[in-house]
This record gives structure tokens, C-alpha cells and sequence, in this order.
């Protein structure tokens, strides 16, 4: 059968992944590239862009037409630019839609950013298959989540829907109006190893803070961060009442997290969900490009 | 024409008011009883049935027949039961989806909560009409939330969306599973009065707080309730990314309340909705009632 193909590409501050899939998901190709980020949006692009023309023509030849393309990228997608996109100098400025729909001769592009795009994976193939209500919090160097209700992906007014970075933890501290991202600067991975550094005056990776022998007062740190975490997720459980929360990134298999989550799940919520790893890993946002692509099918 | 007409029952802790209503959702007839919750559940439920029966007999002479009925209760709906509705004794045993369908003659009877049946009256008649994503949040002697995503309400894997009197304030907090609602017990009508009464020594009333000549003691109670109260809005609103929240209750319309929430919007969201006060009053939970009756056709 020759249904033809989707591709997914994964921008990422330092490397851009793509695929190209059956109709089922299966990979048939896939090509990673390093983003240089330092080049500029439009250089890093048009190189992005040629790598998966190139890929689009190799797969052509035996799987028929490319029939969708989905995008993951960081930021958040709104109408035709990518807002909140530090990680590549110009990333905002481009009118991403329309160059990628010219850029990839695809009848259908999807762009969303990478967290949402993962939720789509987790959703279609993953830990959320078959609920209506559901939640995908990831936590790595940066803190974000997807929203699932009503069996699908709630983007929001603005596509901004999980960017829960932007949650306070008290009414006084400065929001995003002052440019911050109160809970993802106190318990992302990156918050996390600013801090430590900060405190210590070394460099301190987000995994040290989880080994064995850490030291007292990173400890703290990183157990008010694992509280801060427990109630934001536990306050996420409250509201949409989900079936299952699913915990993705790179910190989501540390012990300490989990049960504190778990904890605070138990303590606060009326109807606690089930907390599962995601199926995904460092590739979830491939494959929710992937799947962005099937889903418009 | 007779296309017929819908039933709707809201059940108060110290009202039950109903009404039938044409298709296009205006009133026909209405009626108010009073709860008298001390008679026990299956007393409050009878009379209710009763006088409802006779509200349809004298409707369907002139309307035709009823064709469906939409029910508002305190508490949560899940399944076959009412929970966490404290407010008549017996009313988490009864079977109530089953005892209405039995005692209304109606051929679908839709049941759900107070606050998400006002939020379906918002949706289809008021202040979140056409929204995609949206919120509403009802301030009144207790606290709760109906939220909106793809157009239609969120009811959660229990029916306990939006219960966000449970929200944590802070992670160490007894919660949930010690018998608390936190967030409600802070900024609640019913927790304010509580806690300033508690606080003086005399009784006092949540709109005495609000009053010209409240003492300071009680206004750093009332200003620290309110900063909570906007946290909580404003993540919210991080969260879901709402097009509009609509603030509901007999404490909407405080002008220190929404200025404080309007604030905290300004401030932490990176995309601050409007924040509107609800279309209907003291009536939300009826007209929501025959907003479920009239969804469900």
C-alpha cells in the first residue's frame, strides 16, 4: 500500500531531530542535526529545512507522498510567530508557519511547541492512550505541561495552556510580568543547578543534587524544590481531576520526586490520579511531531 | 408549536428552587421551597419530586411534554452518588441519579454539581458564551471552579474538576486527606466570616470585611485571603489559558476583590484574560440546571 508518509521534526536549543513515519507511527527514517544556535533563526532553519526536504525525497520513493508535517518547537505557538523562544536568537521574529509550509511542500503542517507535541505522543501511543482526562508534566532542564480534556489536547486561548514555569508560589513574588518564571527557576533542572551553583560557588548539576552523598544545605534546596513541585502537580490534580499523570523528562525517574509527588497526590487530592513514567523519553518530541502530523489526518 | 419543555431543580442547603423552561431556555413557570435539611435526605428529596411533578403537570397542559430535566446539587457527582455534600444529612447515601429519574417522568435527567451547572448557564447563555477555553468562578459562602476547554464544560475523571477549595497554599498544609479544604477555608465566604469571628471573638459577616469602616486587624485577614484568592486565579489561568474567567457568587462583585485578582492576572499570566462578572446572580445554579436539561437534547 502506498498511503504515503508523515515527517516530524524536533527543534531543540542544541540539536533538530527528524523522521519520517508510516501512517502507524512506525519510523522509517530519521536524521539529527546540531542547531547551532548561534547562527540565527534563519540559518539554522533553512538548514533544518534542506535536511528534511532531502529526507522527504529519499522516503518518497517507496512510500509514496509526503501527506503531513508536525513541528515541535520550544516557546509557545501563537498565530503565525513562536513567543517566549530565547534559545535561538530570531526564533520570534520568524514567521514560522508559512516558511515551514513553504519550506517542506507539505499539504498540512502542524507546528505546536515541544511539551504539547510530547503530550500528543503520550496521547496517541503513550501513557494517556484513552483518557479523557489527562496530564503530562515535564520536567527537565525547563518545566512545562499538557493539558488533555475531553480526549484531546487543550491548547488554550493563546497556546499557552501548561505553561506551568509561570505558576507563583505565593501572591507577592514577581510573575512574568517581571520577566520571570517563579516555579520553574525553584524546581526545573535548570533552576535547580542555578541555584545550587549560586549557593555553592561551583558548578552543580540537577543530577548531583540527587545522588547519594549531597550535601546538607543542597539538600534542602532540593527538597523545598520537590515540595514546591508535590503541590503544584497535587494543585494541577485538584482542578482538572485527571485520570493519570504522566511525569516525563529528564528528572521524572528520580526516586526522591516521585515519592514526594506521590505524597502530596495522597495528602491533598479528593480523587488521586494514578502517577506513571512517560512511555517516551529523550525523543518525545519527535514523536509528537509525528504525531501532531497524524493527528491532522 | 410543542417541542415540549425542560425541567431544572437546583438543590440549596437552605433553598430548592425549580423551574420549566421552553427550548429556547425562557421560564415558564417557577417555584421555591424551602430545604429544611434537619427532615433528613429522603424527606428534602420527596418533597422536591413532588412539587416538581406538580410544576410539570401544570406546564405540560400548555407546552406538551417533558423532555428532559437538569438537576444542580452541592457537593460532587460521581456515579450513582453525591460526595463531599455534608449540607443535608443522608444525601451522599441516596441513589440520586436513579431516585430523579424514578420521581420525574422525564426521559433523560442530567445531575451535576452547583458550580458546574452554573458554569453550563455562563456557557450557553452569559458570559462564556463561545469561548473555547474558558473559567468560571464562583465566590459565594463557599468556593469552587467550572472550567471550559474545546467549548464545552470539564467534568475530570470524578466529577471533581474544579473543586478549588482544595487547593494547597502551601506544600506543608493539611489538605484533602486530613478532612481540609484549604484554599476554601482561607477566601470562602463562609471560611472568612469563620476565621474573623474566631479571630474577634463576635460574629462577624464575610461582607463586614468589606465594609468602609473594618479594623485593621480584620483587613489583613480580608487583604491576605484576597492575595490567595488572586494566586490561585492567576494560576488558573497559567494553566488553562482561558479566553475569559467569569467571577460568579455573592462576592464577585467586591471591588477590592477583583482589583486584587485583576491584579495578580496582570502580573503572573503570560497572556492575562478578561475577567468579566457572571451573567446570572443568585439564580446560577437553576438556570444551569435547565442549561443540563437543555444540553442534553
Amino acid at each position: 500500500m502506498s498511503a504515503g508518509f508523515v515527517l516530524g521534526i524536533d527543534f531543540g536549543g542544541t540539536k533538530i531531530a527528524m523522521a519520517a513515519a508510516a501512517p502507524d507511527g512506525t519510523v522509517l527514517r530519521s536524521v539529527r542535526l546540531a542547531t547551532r544556535a548561534g547562527d540565527g533563526a534563519p540559518v539554522v532553519l533553512e538548514r533544518a529545512l534542506e535536511a528534511a526536504r532531502r529526507l522527504a525525497a529519499e522516503t518518497e520513493r517507496d512510500e509514496g507522498p509526503l501527506v503531513a508535517a508536525g513541528v515541535a518547537t520550544f516557546g509557545v505557538v501563537r498565530g503565525d510567530r513562536v513567543l517566549l523562544a530565547p534559545n535561538v536568537p530570531g526564533w520570534e521574529e520568524l514567521p514560522l508557519p508559512r516558511l515551514l509550509r513553504d519550506g517542506l511542500e507539505a499539504p498540512v503542517v502542524r507546528l505546536d511547541n515541544d511539551v504539547n507535541a510530547a503530550t500528543a505522543a503520550e496521547l496517541r501511543w503513550g501513557g494517556l492512550a484513552g483518557t479523557g482526562t489527562g496530564l503530562y508534566v515535564n520536567l527537565g532542564t525547563g518545566l512545562g505541561a499538557g493539558v488533555v480534556a475531553g480526549g484531546r489536547l487543550v491548547r488554550g486561548a493563546n497556546g499557552a495552556a501548561g505553561e506551568i514555569g509561570y505558576l507563583l508560589r505565593s501572591p507577592g513574588e514577581p510573575g512574568h510580568g517581571a520577566g520571570r518564571a517563579p516555579l520553574e527557576e525553584h524546581v526545573s533542572g535548570g533552576g535547580l543547578a542555578r541555584r545550587a551553583s549560586a549557593l555553592t560557588g561551583r558548578e552543580v548539576t540537577a543530577p548531583e543534587l540527587f545522588g547519594p552523598s549531597v550535601p546538607s544545605e543542597l539538600r534542602v534546596l532540593r527538597d523545598r524544590a520537590l515540595g514546591d513541585l508535590g503541590m503544584a502537580v497535587a494543585n494541577l490534580a485538584i482542578i482538572l481531576d485527571p485520570e493519570r499523570i504522566v511525569l516525563g523528562g529528564g528528572m521524572a525517574a528520580e526516586p526522591a520526586l516521585v515519592s514526594r509527588v506521590e505524597h502530596l497526590l495522597a495528602r491533598a487530592v479528593p480523587f488521586p490520579p494514578a502517577l506513571e513514567p512517560a512511555h517516551f523519553g529523550a525523543d518525545a518530541a519527535l514523536r509528537g511531531a509525528l504525531a501532531l502530523a497524524l493527528d491532522s489526518l
